[in-house]
């Protein structure tokens, strides 16, 4: 049997922290009762928590902390204080007493903590947010969700075989089908960085395995037509809280629907079991959990105002990453690109 | 009394065509009894239908085509045909003889068809894609949604003076609140290009007289945080697609869940009248009609999958739009913006 997974937990990031942490981290450690927590914040915080929390209390450590980044706090402002929660919880998985960290901190400066501290895969250009976004046939990967406010055609062939890697190890996809994101699904749409991305897929996705479905819309993200989806991280960011702001603003209509009239009312208290359903797949907290790929260290980032459950759904998604060889999957692609490349310079000047 | 409206009407063009573009003019006609339309289509196609639609039949001349621009022809193909339904319906526009275009047929083709005869406003540099948003405080306007594939700083601008005249034009605001669509709301975010667009912004805000708002995100297009967001065509296209995919998945959602236990349909059929409020907030019918803004001539392009309401709400736009002044508005704002960077020089170089 394996080692048993120790998750780095950032128990001061977020918006509920550090209440909602401890909750979360417990309702982890009941599913999962192997598992071990470095839990890192303030003990005279955490210690009251845990004493009601004896799941968590029976797996758990805690680190102290010198201090707690805040969700307003820059980015720079938080790589320059070593010592914080979130700084620490990033530190645990570089000395490899962690084999993942979770944190439902700023998201800027969790990047920036982990960027400074783990720094970038070999081979690759820059790392990427992934999210896990639900459709009507399950689930997509998109990446970059906002780990970069722009990207070349070269860093997108990156987030192919990263969103690839991580669709084989969270989803069990063994061939997960590759979209790239754009305006239409034509190959003669976009602009030039979108379609030089598109040929270099389709030039190197043999040599890659890689299954390059193609172009793919905006309403493919939702319909679930690829696996995975690629884009930059500018347009993917806007994409994904499009998403959420989509959806929240149609519950909110249904919830103004629903209690429009007594008769209404007395429908949605008889439907109560599919609303609830309903509620629970629109649910941001069901598949919460964005990951920072690329890096030398697993990074997963809770959404800032998430409940326990939604935290715990976070670690879930760290444990099923830290259990899998996406390291090793992204880097052995890695090594087929560059052989792809060779092998193309090599016939384009022959010797 | 102003003279009477003349729409110029593509009745081959979109989905349905042309049945459901004869009952979306008779709607209208209805509900518009000066109202005049000419429509562009095959007799043989039009005349049966126009029997069974006497508003329709009573305020329309039909002006045959030689062809029909398929919804899978490209731009370029169509660009070649004069004398389709769709090159004629812009044709009445640029020759004087209507007020406006309405098109349900192929966004590429119409948007090229549009370009080619009525040429871009003087002062600006590219014609943009207009959106009407629903959102948790009505509608705002967003755009461009897809009339080009990139923007520089100095396009973002004009998109900013052309979605201002229009929430003028078609909402009546007095003076639209202005958002820049980016990664987050802080004015260090985003690339260098959305960046200096804010700079232009602020930079000539007080000379045009714009309310800018700062930067929005993705979630504030539905929040309804400004009365414009102004985004390049290809982030606006994706997130236009993406919330269009994420409420007909949120629907799909609602509908599975009212039907998964007899119970909730029965809930479903007490709060039929809610839920029928619902399903007309989300219609895109409801709020159909994107315009091809900064062309000499206004151009609304129907849903190409749009019903008879859907088709005729477009036509209303068409219609507020033609009787408003936003030509003139935004040819004064483009006046003072050139006024605005003409005094900008010369500090930047006195004599």
């Amino acid at each position: 049997m394996s080692k048993p997974l120790t998750l780095s937990v950032d128990a001061m990031g977020g918006d509920h922290a550090p209440g909602v942490i401890i909750a979360g981290v417990d309702q982890f450690a009941r599913a999962h009762p192997q598992a071990r927590f470095i839990l890192h914040g303030g003990p005279d915080a955490l210690e009251p928590l845990l004493q009601s929390h004896p799941a968590a209390r029976a797996a758990s450590t805690v680190e102290p902390c010198t201090g707690v980044v805040e969700m307003h706090d820059k980015p720079a402002q938080a790589m320059r204080r070593k010592g914080t929660s979130m700084w620490n919880t990033i530190a645990s998985v570089k000395a490899g007493t962690a084999d993942a960290a979770v944190s439902a901190g700023n998201t800027g400066a969790l990047m920036a903590v982990a960027n400074l501290q783990l720094r970038t895969m070999k081979g690759l250009h820059r790392p990427a947010i992934t999210a896990n976004w639900p459709t009507a046939r399950g689930f997509s990967v998109v990446l970059d969700v906002g780990a970069n406010v722009d990207s070349d055609p070269e860093q997108l062939v990156d987030f192919a075989i990263m969103g690839e890697a991580f669709a084989r190890a969270l989803h069990g996809t063994l061939k997960p089908t590759i979209g790239l994101l754009n305006v239409g699904a034509e190959e003669v749409k976009g602009h030039d960085d979108i379609k030089e991305a598109m040929r270099l897929l389709r030039l190197h996705g043999g040599a890659l395995g890689m299954s390059v479905h193609g172009f793919v819309e905006g309403s493919d993200l939702s319909a679930g037509t690829t696996d995975v989806v690629v884009t930059d991280g500018f347009t993917g960011n806007i994409a994904l809280k499009t998403a959420e702001g989509t959806a929240r603003l149609v519950g909110g209509f249904l919830k103004e629907a629903l209690t429009s009239s007594p008769l209404s009312m007395l429908g949605a208290l008889l439907a109560k079991g599919g609303l609830t359903k309903l509620k629970a797949r629109m649910d941001p907290g069901s598949v919460n959990g964005g990951v920072f790929l690329g890096l030398n260290g697993l990074v997963v980032k809770s959404h800032g105002g998430a409940d326990g459950p939604g935290f715990a759904a976070a670690m879930g998604v760290a444990a099923r990453l830290a259990a899998s060889d996406y390291a090793a999957d992204i880097a052995a692609s890695l090594e087929r690109l560059a052989q792809s490349r060779a092998a193309q310079e090599n016939q384009a000047s022959p010797a």
